[in-house]
């Protein structure tokens, strides 16, 4: 939007709006989650900025009540993808004014409770990383869809190294081929579903698509249960990953990972006189500050990022 | 300690000391802990305060240093618990100035990693809630000592009500016998062993009894898989938790949970002329602020607390 | 409260009840505070806990909904200990099953704007440390009553060091005698009064205590501003600082404060062949983890604690 | 980078280092900072992803170690921008692989304490908001660099309301023109400058923009200290404070703010019998949960964004 002699690119939307959604089979059987959401919506609403006329904005306030009013009207369990796209469906279609719709939600990780191996009916219990989903909606019913997982701390204790790196006037680390690998990963992949027209009809199909892309994640970063797969670099091992992913899933069109490198320092200590306690990969000091950070994100040549 | 007309009670010690330990068997299985310890000493150090004479001051740096040669001196795996008696152990011994040493650690919940059913060699993944410690030994080798969980957010959702409270002129509340209950229990028990000397010999003594505590807080709260129980109150479920542990461990003499009520409202919406969400037992609105906050303790009679 | 050879001690409230007050005078001058209340009642609620009889406890919502009735009714503004104390005031005399109610309040540092040099009519803007309060009152009108700070965090680049403390096989710290002394202070102190009849009358009283109150305590960490003053500990800084209000405060019975020795490393790095950085008072490493933890409770001999 | 049928983009560096820096005059005035970095670097370092080869990659631990040296060489007091610039400058100059770099710092707001008017030498005290920066530089000296705020909290009693928005069925949110308007501003204005060989030589100069920037914001943000401005949205608000920034600085070619609006509700309670809190304009619930987001930029046409 242009305005004497400025341009101004703008959104608004709700932050932060939590919603629980409870599903009650008559069995007695329940399924339910629990989502934050954010919206954020592109729309023609120049004269709020400029004029003092509020006339084509949409208060957040009622974004805010179409998340209810929308998971009310989800009668059978959806993904939170599903959701997502329903929700930005609905600000780009009722509202002339709305260009494009942007929807990102966090699942807090409930999780069945099982007791002796058998599912409780209506208990959950809080886990730790979050499924998380990005969907962007335009007018026209054009679609970018990104889904991904958050908080994903894993770590093994050996199998791991970093050598032959550049050495300079400023490089103390030491080369090693045997420290801990820690990271928390945060990951989002993109599909290839180009159009609100064109998704999977599956009911729960994303869900099983987090649960499969979570389990390849973890399995290319661990090996196999014996022996493992050695890590030469965050790097690599990241780059395995994302290729991994992409190998096995033919509507990922590409995948971006953060994996910040937290250091478990190996500790020694020792005066001039004195060893105090000298390392063996035995003790070591975890340290969240500071922290590498690599960052890739891996797509198919011709693929949208 | 009295001064010139004053009282003063004072701790000093060394708080967040992150440790990490690694054991590895020749065959390459691995088991790893981390743990967040704080150390604080009560000891006769007046002079410090009151003359700037520090030579009866234990530096927390050196405190520091000893928690990274306790846990090197840990040749095989222990609970956090005897970790944190060990630690206690070594400042009351130690140190002519210090007649009591109080440890408290939290252990960051590394869970080892299975791969289609198989434990990996060297691989974990963090969860979610936390098991905690808190020891205070004296010189004379007498103890206090509680085992706890932090961070365990369970949450039902239905055989959960609150009827027949007090009404008055600030009650809006509706009585209720269909509510989500959820919360996030904090939990700490105090073993009944008095003294160092007379501790249980048996390795992972204490991890074991922090498992078996943790599953008879969430059976109880629960019920059983297929039918539930109801719970009239958070107060009532509490007391039902707390009663559970003391019964099935008996060297456990007390118990204090703090279980905040976490609200999920009903969400209902409307104006003058339209409803626009009508609450069925399907759409809530999670919140953590404000929160319940019920907490008690419980104790066989005659026990300390 | 026995019951079946067990002891329950209990409490329930509300916790994180937020609530803004604005007071505007005709000519259109504006006061306003945010405040964060948590409540606690202890109270005869023995059949909530035993026998599933609610009819004895005081919802928690019903709690939240006094906080605002509360501040509605304060048609002049008020000290946040003067809330605190209408609040627990009201529990304790509406309720009979209530004997004793404690009410601890956060208040959010909204300051007035200043516009060269001249206070905004209805502007504020948020400070940093935060002024507290925690007041017990029972039935019979007895009372315990604190007010506090949180979040104070200061530094001085000089004019401390530490020297003398006790040097062992585990000590690696040098003595020192110019450092960083970066502290974030938590204190509380105590007032004298002992029931809630014999209370200062004159508005605000409080609020000036605590300006008065934090200036002391800053004055004394820092010293004159062109000398300073030299801190041979953290230990003898404290008790300064605390003996310091307890000399100036007549009605202030005992303090309590919290000062974390928060690190700034002296940066020294090197290889084998050649210095990196040699630290010379200028370039430090600040770290919150691990912080020394010192705390202490200064009191006139003879008053309660 | 392109392997094999796919594309990798990719940077890594370090986070969260953490460094401070005192500058001593001869008659003991003191000055320091505190600053938290992270830098990235876009590299050519394929192998190190592809074929486990390490030898292009800059460690990160090298990088860290590459904060205190640049550090230790600022003899003279910099503003946090020229220190990201100087060391943006050194990745892309000293290491043939880096391409670009890009560093951001947040400053952490220690403030000189004064003492009845007089400042201290060497005394500081933790302010509120924060003195940010971005800053990008291309092997050839091209530049990108933003200055920012953040974690400004804003917050006026009266002249703000909100009228004449969209109206359908999921609107509840009545008209008003007396709200409280409360947010925490996070903005980042982009200089004009586009190559490190074009920056202005005055010491601090940024330092001075950083404060003067602010003052713009607040001011245009409260109006006169008697009178106020009346806010009509978020939107227009936000509109005047971007272009107020541009208006006044020549060398600021953009700026992007984020204002969420954070809600002070009206207290109505009531049951269907009994009014028992009626808003007056006084007694509000704050809430951080769910918020407006509002933001935008707002750039001269031509410059580039």
């Amino acid at each position: 939007m242009k305005y004497s002699g400025l341009n101004l690119e703008q959104r608004h939307g709700k932050a932060r709006v939590r919603v629980a959604r409870v599903w009650r089979s008559k069995q007695g059987h329940h399924s339910m989650v629990e989502w934050n959401v954010s919206i954020s919506l592109l729309s023609d609403c120049i004269n709020g900025y400029f004029h003092d006329d509020n006339s084509d904005i949409v208060a957040t306030d009622t974004m805010k009540n179409t998340v209810y009013v929308k998971a009310k009207e989800c009668s059978d369990q959806v993904s939170v993808e599903d959701f997502a796209i329903q929700l930005a469906k609905h600000f780009v279609s009722y509202y002339r004014q709305v260009t494009s719709a942007i929807v990102n939600i966090v699942e807090k990780p409930w999780e069945r409770v099982h007791m002796d191996g058998q599912p409780h009916e209506h208990g959950f219990k809080l886990g730790s990383e979050r499924h998380t989903t990005e969907v962007i909606v335009q007018k026209s019913g054009a679609l970018q869809m990104t889904s991904g997982v958050e908080g994903l701390a894993v770590l093994k204790t050996t199998k791991s190294g970093f050598e032959g790196f550049i050495r300079d006037k400023y490089t103390v680390l030491p080369e090693t081929r045997e420290r801990i690998l820690a990271t928390e990963v945060t990951g989002s992949w993109r599909y290839s579903y180009e159009s609100i027209f064109s998704l999977p009809q599956k009911p729960l199909y994303f869900n099983e698509r987090y649960l499969d892309a979570k389990k390849v994640l973890m399995d290319t970063f661990f090996g196999c249960p014996k022996e493992g797969v050695y890590s030469p670099s965050v790097q690599s091992t990241l780059y395995h990953m994302a290729k991994a992913v992409l190998s096995r899933f033919h509507d990922v069109s590409s995948i971006k990972l953060k994996m910040p490198n937290i250091h478990f320092l190996p500790v020694n200590i020792s005066t001039k006189d004195n060893i105090i306690v000298k390392f063996d990969d035995d003790v070591y000091l975890p340290t969240d500050e500071p922290h590498g950070s690599i960052e890739a994100t891996l797509s198919r040549v011709g693929s949208k990022l």
